[in-house]
């Protein structure tokens, strides 16, 4: 496999990378970044097949880096270009890079083709801003084995690099998808889940609701929670209990404190309770 | 009380305003920022008196604020002092700032000073260095009812803006402290709290735990975990299943798991189980 060396930042193919920092450019080209040595081993342990690979082995912690990435490169087809640290700093988005970087697909299904797991968990999350949030909600969604999440009325794409950092590239390995909450709600309905809204302003305390059974939880945007049309939609509406003098959780924690005790249920449930 | 207007960024106050934000002239000074204006309420409500008001009218979205802080300041002789927007700019750390900051004296008790409520609930993190983390580590503190959260071996200090801004000023109304290891031990040991300590190589799962009792969870630093001598001195050591392809969770979303285990227990408890 060549390994052509770019080392001018302002070399047209540079130029493109640093583009997709861009959403708009990320939804026109279908593609995303990766950035990370780690975050790209689990992309590719998820399955992703990169359009090309970008790496500085001068930012490298060590040569094994370079090594794997060269064998990946030769044994997949991939194409594998070398960048000059100069090249690479105009493309890198992080304060340290590590010298790794690639264009892969942008991660997400259409609604309609999400397969769901036998009495699926699925997480909802409508309107969430920041990525790190939605990166939290996924690691947390990967690690309660949740079947699907899905960002409802979206405002950041899953091909964000910050959400991809932010979930540990758990966006490729846990099914996502973006849609409309109108869609979302019709399809939660079809599929025949639960739907257990999370709000501060709700009565029934978490605890007090079954997620063994198929059950799709929904939180909402940093500011302002769920919208009235999922509130409105929701089977159950609960709220965490608050002992203190804040009266919400940030949405990533609240996602991942509902998400394990569904597992916590689950467990119980599969010990014949 | 008069309204000193402080128009000129280069005016001696404001730069030791700016001084702030450096740890060292935290800890000399023993004071620390708080800004924004539902944060500088929620500080007050727990008890700060600040040290001084810093307010720039024109940047706050509602009149109503000015008037609140000028009524605070009327009524505790607290002084108010008035910045024009070139010189609040130099002074905020926020991308966009509401036009309220506020000097206080840096939070945190020493440990011998902390007062424990009855089957007190303790979180105990590690050598936890982003301040985000540590204020999501205390915001789900506040939630469950935490007795005290104790910084051991800091990297981070209590006082640092970012922490406060996270922690939602829960860091006001929340006991903490910060040690080193080993004193914090020592501490656990004389307050006869039974140590739990999380860490992905643990094999006993988390449920598995009694935390109705007089507890101490510690979680540890974001890259390597708890050190040897916590894992050592813990009465138990212990993991959250981890279903998918990463192995461990963020270190809030961790404590805010186990947290919110603790309050279901009790709650099973107090219910007479």
């Amino acid at each position: 496999m060549a390994e052509p060396t770019i080392s001018s930042p302002s070399n047209p193919r540079v130029k493109t990378l640093g583009a997709l920092r861009r959403r708009r450019i990320r939804e026109e080209t279908g593609t995303t970044l990766v950035e990370g040595y780690d975050e790209l081993l689990l992309a590719l342990d998820a399955g992703v097949v990169p359009v090309a690979i970008y790496g500085c082995p001068e930012l490298m912690s060590s040569p094994r880096a370079w090594m794997v990435l060269t064998m990946h490169a030769e044994r997949s087809g991939v194409e594998l270009v070398r960048l000059g640290h100069r090249a690479f700093a105009r493309v890198a988005y992080r304060d340290h890079p590590d010298g790794v970087l690639a264009v892969v697909p942008a991660p997400g299904y259409p609604l309609a083709r999400l397969r769901l797991t036998p009495d699926p968990l699925v997480v909802i999350g409508e309107r969430i801003e920041k990525p790190g949030n939605l990166g939290a909600v996924l690691r947390s969604a990967d690690a309660a084995g949740a079947a699907a999440v899905i960002s409802a009325d979206p405002v950041t794409d899953w091909g964000n690099p910050n959400v991809i950092r932010a979930s540990k590239a758990t966006v490729f390995s846990v099914p996502v998808s973006a849609a409309p909450t109108e869609q979302v709600l019709a399809w939660v309905r079809e599929r025949g889940l639960r739907l257990v809204a999370t709000s501060p302003q709700a009565e029934t305390d978490y605890l007090d609701q079954d997620y063994a059974a198929p059950v799709a939880v929904a939180v909402g945007a940093e500011d302002v929670g769920l919208s009235e049309a999922v509130l409105a939609a929701a089977d159950a509406r609960v709220r965490l209990p608050m002992a203190g003098r804040v009266n919400s959780l940030n949405v990533s924690t609240a996602a991942a404190v509902v998400l394990f005790e569904a597992v916590r249920q689950r467990r119980v449930a599969a010990r014949g309770g």
